[in-house]
Order: C-alpha cells, then structure tokens, then sequence
C-alpha cells in the first residue's frame, strides 16, 4: 500500500474525493496531525506528498518518489542535494496552472490605474464626487507599447488578452540582452520571470530610471526582480504612472514598508494565482498526475532541478 | 462671415487651434463672456456650435443651423419642437467617440470585482494584508456568460475586447424582448443603452431579482435604467456579486445616496468615457465635421431627433 501525504487544508469533500482518487492507499493530512514532530515523522514513510512540505524534510524522506507541489515556484527545493535526491526522487510543479487568474489580475490591475478604478475606489470611502476632474486624466490601454518580460504561460495568456487591445507587443525572455533597449520606448512592462541569479535586481534603480515618464510596471513574478525602494522614489515622485505589485521581498508586507503609502501602487498581495476553486483545481491536477504516475507515465510539470526551472 | 460658439472650457493652445480652423470666421467662447445673459445674446447670432448648450437657447436661436453636441446623449433636447426647429437646424453627437475609453473603464471595473481590486485598495490604505484569505474568493472573466444589452459602438468595442476571454456573449439591443429571459443566464450583464421610454426602469425590482446569485452588473448607459434602491439592497444582501455603475440618476451623487457605501459596488462617477486627450480629440471631430459643413457634405453622427436617436 502506498502512502500519500499533503499538506493542503481541505474541506471534507476535498479530502474524500482525494480518498477516493487514492483509492486503498492511505492519505496523510498535515493538518490531521497534533504536531510538527508528528506530522514530519508520518510524512518520512509517504512515497508520494501534494504540497510544499519544508525543504529539510524532502531532503530526508528516503520514501519519498515523487512530490506534486502546489506552487509554479520551487526556488526553496533548488539547494537541496540533487546528485543525490535526483536518484530517486521527482518534483512536479503548478506550471500554467495560474496563466488565467494571473493574466486577469494582470489586467485587472493595469486598466486600474490607467481607468483610475483605484482613485474611485478611495473617493467612494470618503464620499467624495471627483468625476469631472478624473476624467481628464485617464488614460487607454488601447495602442500601448508593452513589454512582457519572461513568455511563459503566463505572458503567453497575457499577450492572447491584450490582442484586441491594439497594443504593440515585445516579448523578451530571460535568456535575451534585449530588455534593456525595449525599456525607454515601453508604455507598459510586465514582468512575470521566476527569481534566478539572471532575474534578481533586473530592474535596478539604474534601469527604473530608463523607463519613459507614465510608464507603467506591474512584477508578477518574484519580488527579488525590483529595487523596491528605488521604485517606491520613482513613483513617489510621479515620473512613474504607476505600478501592479503582486509579489514583494518579504511577505506579508512588513508594517513599515513604503509600498503601504507609495501613490500610485497597486498592491495585490500575491493573489493574483488566486481562485475561489483553487484547491479543487489543484486536486484535479494531482489526481490527473496520480494516474500517470501509477501507470508509470510521463508526469505533467516535471521540474529539471539541474537546470533550475 | 460665420459666427461660432463653444461651450467647451479651452487651453489657449486649443482656442488657437479652433481659431485656426475657423480660419475667417468669428468664435464666441461663453467662458469669455461675462455672464449668462451676454453669453446668450452672443450665442443668438451664432451659426454653428460645439458643446452642450441649454435646450432653452437652442430652441429660441433662429440663426443656428448646425449644433455639434460634446456628448451621445441628447435627452435634454429631445422636448424641443422639432417639427418647427428640424427645418433649420442640425444636430450632431459624439456617437462612437467614447467607444475606447468606455470599454476600457467597463473591463477595469468587472476585473477588479472579479480580481478584488477594490477590496485590495482599501486594505492597503489601512495597511492590512489580506492575500492569503482573499484569493480563495476571487474569480475569473473567462468562460463567463456575459449579457450586453445594447449593441451600439461601446458594446461592439466590449464585445472585442473580450473575446480572447472565452466568454459567451448575447446581444441584446433595445428593440429586443429577449432581455428578459437571459437575465437568469447570465455571469455578467453590460448595459450601454441611452434614455428611452423603453428602456427607462429596464432593470427594475423584479428583473434584478431574476439575475442569477452572484452576478454582475455594469451601468454605463444611464442611471435611469436601474431602480438604486432595488441595487443596492441586492448588493448588501450579498444575492449579487457587484456593480459597476458609471451614470446615476443624480449626478453628483447626492451626499446621502446608498451607492457610497453599498458594497461591491465600483463607482466610476461618470468618468467612462474621459481622457487625458479628450478635449483634443472632441475637437478633431468639430474641426471634420466643420469641413463637411463648408462643403455641404453629410455630416458625422447626425442624430434623428424624430426618432429620438
């Protein structure tokens, strides 16, 4: 009999129909157990887990085969020691999983600031009527320069959306020099590239300083990618029109960070992957892999963990 | 020698622009007048204008022969006697101008409901991380059954921009009974029709209560379409999901109207159609059509006041 281990909090059904996916295997819950002690000791003797158990307890598993994380990030698994845990086990990961709600948080976000959904939002807190003056400041996304840094499924779903917006499009993945020169010449940047040694600090305050007056920046990838504070002067000072702020360095955002009072800054907290039927879905993806993985097949997201992505 | 009058309020470089265009012919800007009566008496000696003047001094001004309105809506002059006025004077509006923008702004307020937007401006302006309870309540556009009640440029332009989402659309246009019977259907429902006898209390008590649990509607027609009281008390049960409601039936909304606090409501203040260019561009369209005045030629967006559009 197999055991299978999750971490994931569950409403009843979920876990039955995990259960019965299982079928005589027997299902672990974290959330079952009345300790960490207690729960680690339990997931040693699983072969299979869904979730994103703490890297030290991977690194010690020796039943462990194969792991279906909840997550398209994996960057807390990358030290761990891959000559030797390659041998036996596999990680799978969420890939393209949240291209849609991202791509429509993205959206969201950017039509936000130029549509002044933000500034509306605040006006209607303080009862306060400001159309007249609003309306002349708004802008259209309609015709845009837009730079999509990193093409994964994410900015591949960002691109179909913004299709009939008329928007020129330049995609620039993270193998290619060419980010720098599309900078001064972008309306719209949006970055959605994992944290790499590449990646970390590529908009730097040298680089912020290239974008054209009114450009816009949403980060959807990883918090590492910015300078946060040099960003938070460039929007502070209004040479910026505005930023979608989806991941930060540290989260939650610590009590005294700018981007709390940056102006604006839209903060969207690391929802964007966010769905009401999130975990449905994600039970969906591990199921479907369960079957591939009993019948010894070719698991759907497997991460290269040499390469790092 | 012709003899214009604009309503508009102009930058000095404007004013020369449209001095430029009238080329030989004389301009009465009323924000140079020095009171009503003065503006009055100069607008009676006017041929042509642009803007929105009152209804009254339309009717009374033999010498107009051509109004260009600097909106799509005409209601306020639909009680002039036009079997007496439509002899000699024209009447054209901005019909297609506010396509873009309006669009825009629709989509900016549906995917902020949907993507939680409003919710994550106002917990950033009391510095209170919400993400990890928030993201399980979110929702996408995609795959949404997506009513548009009316089919005029806005709407078209709407059913453009989402047509990489997936969504199933049904048009309706107010000629149509088929209203009624895809309320209940419905995920989304996008109103963009003007004032008419028809279309005046559309989405009253009862239609409203025949949307589906957690629908949303969006209001960019007319506040006259939607009895607020039935709205709001729909909102703050919590029966729909939200609205976005660009016209109320009193604008500025009066200090102690419902829809300043009633939830998962987005009020755009009737900014839908605003941009930063927009006084430019309404402009470009006088100085077209004022061409094809010169020339005798037909002139765009022509409105059938006998029709009442």
């Amino acid at each position: 009999m197999m055991r299978a281990f999750t971490t994931l909090e569950l409403t009843p059904e979920q876990a039955a129909r995990l259960k019965e996916a299982l079928g005589g295997d027997f299902l672990v819950k974290a959330t079952d157990c009345s300790n960490e002690a207690e729960a680690r000791e339990r997931f040693d003797t699983c072969e299979v887990a869904l979730g994103n158990p703490a890297a030290a307890w991977v690194a010690e598993n020796s039943s462990l085969r194969w792991l279906q994380l909840e997550s398209v990030g994996f960057g807390e698994y990358l030290a761990l020691n891959w000559s030797k845990l390659g041998g036996h086990l596999r990680i799978t990961n969420l890939a393209g999983f949240f291209a849609e709600p991202v791509a429509e948080s993205i959206l969201a976000g950017v039509l936000a600031l130029l549509r002044g959904v933000d500034r509306l939002v605040l006006d209607r807190q303080r009862h306060h009527w400001d159309g007249e003056t609003l309306r002349t400041r708004l802008k259209t996304l309609a015709g845009a320069d837009v730079v999509l840094f990193g093409f994964g499924a994410i900015n591949k779903r960002v691109a179909e959306l913004l299709a009939s917006f008329g928007c020129r499009l330049t995609t620039i993945t993270r193998e290619s020099g060419a980010l720098e020169s599309a900078l001064p010449n972008a309306d719209l940047v949006i970055a959605v590239v994992p944290d790499t040694p590449g990646t970390r600090n590529v908009f730097d305050r040298r680089r912020l300083a290239t974008l054209k007056s009114g450009a816009i920046i949403a980060n959807f990838g990883r918090g590492s990618l910015i300078d946060e504070d040099a960003l938070a002067d460039e929007l502070q000072s209004g040479r910026l029109g505005g930023a979608v702020i989806d991941v930060t360095r540290e989260e939650p955002l610590p009590p005294d960070h700018r981007f709390w009072r940056t102006p604006n800054l839209i903060l969207t907290q690391h929802t964007g992957g966010g769905s009401h039927d999130e975990v449905d879905r994600k039970l969906t993806r591990f199921i479907e892999n369960l079957s591939r993985y009993r019948r010894g097949e070719k698991l759907v997201g497997l991460i290269d963990l040499s390469r790092g992505y």
